[in-house]
């Protein structure tokens, strides 16, 4: 039989896997059980060549042929056999030095690493584009959901005036939880580590790392300019409380983690938070784990992509496409065909900067006059209000405020000068109200 | 100033356009404002270089140079200064034999013409293929929502389920307004004709032809199988009344028209009908004239595609998106690389050999008895009932039913009894039942 392979096999393209964990085993239980289906429909034969594991002996669920797994990763990337690199180990290093390897071996790689991407990003698509391979990263970003391919092409012709994600699907779980079962957050969270959504250590999903890290690379695909995960604003759902969630409710918003990034005057502007989103906003629909981001564009106006974010068949399903994409344009002699957008350095908005209306919620002595005196400070520092809930605990009250758009300077200062107020007991929250309006 | 042209310019793609309407018009002013900026993020220069229109002093929104405009398009399409072909002016001919011509001349074309394609787009496809061409067809569903490169790119790792869509603006406008204004048909259709949602003759609509066709294009390039609009079962909205409706949320449903296109046993079902639709199914949240697409593929789970499935700008948005990826292939020598997947026809599964749970309306006498003569009909042909709702008008009654999964031909032998008993008035409606199981 050997020899009698058909001829087709010659071009099939030797794909190297680093990582063998859950997405690992799922890109390789993938290729066993669709590969013919993808030959048959595509054109393109997908062989895997060689696995890199930690632990080769480790049991698994995927079957591998005998000496296709070793520890040895970069032997992988050096293997003759291996076309294209698969990097789904995670973590920086030593991520970025075998995917630099194999961009300067000249192969093309595909990666789920956010983080790696979030930090890296635009060295390795530099290194890419100089050793004229392709790097793909759909994975990286939603899981399974079209993300990047959409942003970059079928998009193109756009400009995109702003990409608004539910990234992250624990915390999309954790308050979709609270708002429907009225829990707090230390339950919420405790249903969502039982469910195998969360973390024993949640800290990356509920503080917004995660999240950041997604957003970095969609703002740096979707404006060309090199968006870092610390150049994200971020703050996490640690501090949203049932009642917050029940105010939003009462007001026509969710509760929703959301991750902006947008450009206007030449800035690009990008920022993870809890928001009290509009009720009507197309992202207020997706709950427990899915995601979903939403793009707003000059012609196409608003579209919105929606999925489950995470979990090993999807993102293999991400990471095979992109393989499929590869070996297209290896048999067409395309390499870095759709390639990086332009990069160009330009300064991104501090969060200093920017503008949105603001949710407050503070605890107050129940008195009169303790309302007037709030609100002259409103007055002063220019901050108009659009509308105010007050609720009597006996000694105390409950005052929810929503403001008109105000700059976030205006806000701090706002801010500071009601916890200096002696009738103001506590700020309890301060969220971002988005409307969804352009 | 023209000796100094950069020469990037001479590798611009030169655009020859058919047809000049509102998505012409579209086109035209998205490479006028977008033109530049496409350049710089892309590196592809996309010039227009003449422009059919049926009357070409006709006054229009935009300003095209002396001499671009003709009326006579096989002069554009013969055109040197024309490397590819953009057909939005609809209709089977002349458009057909346009595009043939361009094909065989060896000019890549996109085409937004969804009624070509749901009759010829096999034949088109073939004739791309033989001339070594592109043949791109974005905007012919969904407007500027991407749905056609999701299906065969980014979700190419797997076998494709189902795919179901809302492809029809007009009519989930007129369902929706039921809804939330608890209006009948015709005042909801009233209003979406003022609106500028529906044509004065709004049979295309309403009786479910746009969505057939677009139905048979998703079906074709999902499962490699020439699905012509004629194959499409299909059934429209006008006998949706106020009460279906109401009975719908009463039983957790919403009242769509759905798109629904699955492969199993080797067999292609394509189908159009108004169904009712569980409410948690993420479509059911999809209102207004909006349009989505759902996917389930055997990786990446489900996935959905939101947008505005028409108009000049967003349709255009994909027309040029299409001709950006046009012009990468181009530059890299690599016309057809997504090749037309692999044709095979197949059967279609008839409509008669689907099955799925089905609500009947019916107005029955109201006396002892009634029910059981009823019933005893379902029992006889082993249909299985879910739910019962009576509700007592005086002399008559209403009699609201949701079967178990059924199949067409013993649900249509159970109304064929049911018609010939004379304590049954009517039975006012029959909708199919969508509860988003796979």
């Amino acid at each position: 039989m050997t020899e009698t392979r058909p001829p087709a096999a010659a071009a099939d393209l030797g794909v190297g896997l680093l990582g063998c964990g859950t997405v690992g085993s799922a890109v390789v239980r993938l290729l066993q059980t669709n590969g013919e289906d993808i030959r048959r429909r595509t054109g393109i034969g997908l062989r895997l060549a060689r696995v890199a594991a930690a632990h080769p002996a480790k049991p698994r669920e995927v079957r591998l042929e005998a000496g296709m797994l070793t520890p040895d990763a970069a032997a992988v990337v050096a293997d003759d056999r291996v076309d294209v690199v698969v990097e789904v180990m995670g973590g920086i290093e030593p991520a970025r030095t075998l995917l630099l390897d194999a961009i300067r071996r000249g192969k093309s790689v595909v990666t789920a690493n956010k983080q790696l991407l979030a930090q890296h990003g635009p060295e390795l698509f530099t290194e890419a584009k100089r050793a004229g391979v392709d790097l793909r990263l759909e994975a990286s970003v939603g899981g399974g959901l079209p993300v990047i391919q959409p942003l970059r092409e079928s998009l193109a012709a756009n400009r995109i005036q702003e990409v608004v994600g539910i990234l992250n699907g624990t915390t999309n779980y954790i308050l979709t939880k609270m708002a429907e079962e009225r829990w707090e957050y230390a339950r919420a969270l405790a249903e969502a580590q039982r469910q195998g959504f969360a973390e024993a250590d949640p800290a990356a999903d509920v503080e917004g790392h995660d999240a950041a890290a997604k957003l970095a690379i969609l703002a740096t695909i979707t404006f060309g300019t090199p968006v870092r995960a610390g150049d994200v604003y971020r703050e996490g759902i640690r501090r949203i409380s049932a009642q917050d969630i029940q105010f939003a409710e009462e007001l026509g918003y969710v509760v929703k983690l959301l991750a902006i990034t947008r450009e206007s005057d030449g800035r690009v502007e990008a920022r993870v938070h809890p928001a009290f989103l509009a009720r009507a906003h197309p992202l207020a629909a997706i709950g427990n784990e899915l995601n979903a981001v939403f793009v707003r564009g000059d012609a196409v106006g608003e579209v919105m992509f929606v999925g489950r974010g995470a979990g090993g068949a999807p993102t293999a399903s991400a990471v095979v496409a992109d393989l499929i994409d590869i070996a297209w344009n290896r048999r067409a002699g395309a390499h870095g065909r759709v390639g990086f957008v332009a990069m160009s350095t330009r300064p991104l908005r501090p969060m200093e900067e920017t503008a949105s209306p603001f949710y407050l919620l503070m605890q107050v002595a129940d008195r009169p006059g303790v309302f007037a005196r709030i609100a002259t400070i409103f007055g002063e520092e220019h901050v108009s209000i659009a509308s105010v809930v007050q609720k009597s605990r006996g000694e105390t009250a409950d005052i929810v405020m929503v403001t008109h758009t105000t700059d976030e300077q205006q806000m701090r200062r706002v801010l500071s000068r009601l916890e200096g107020l002696d009738v103001v007991r506590t700020v309890r929250n301060v969220i971002r109200v988005v409307d969804g309006k352009a």
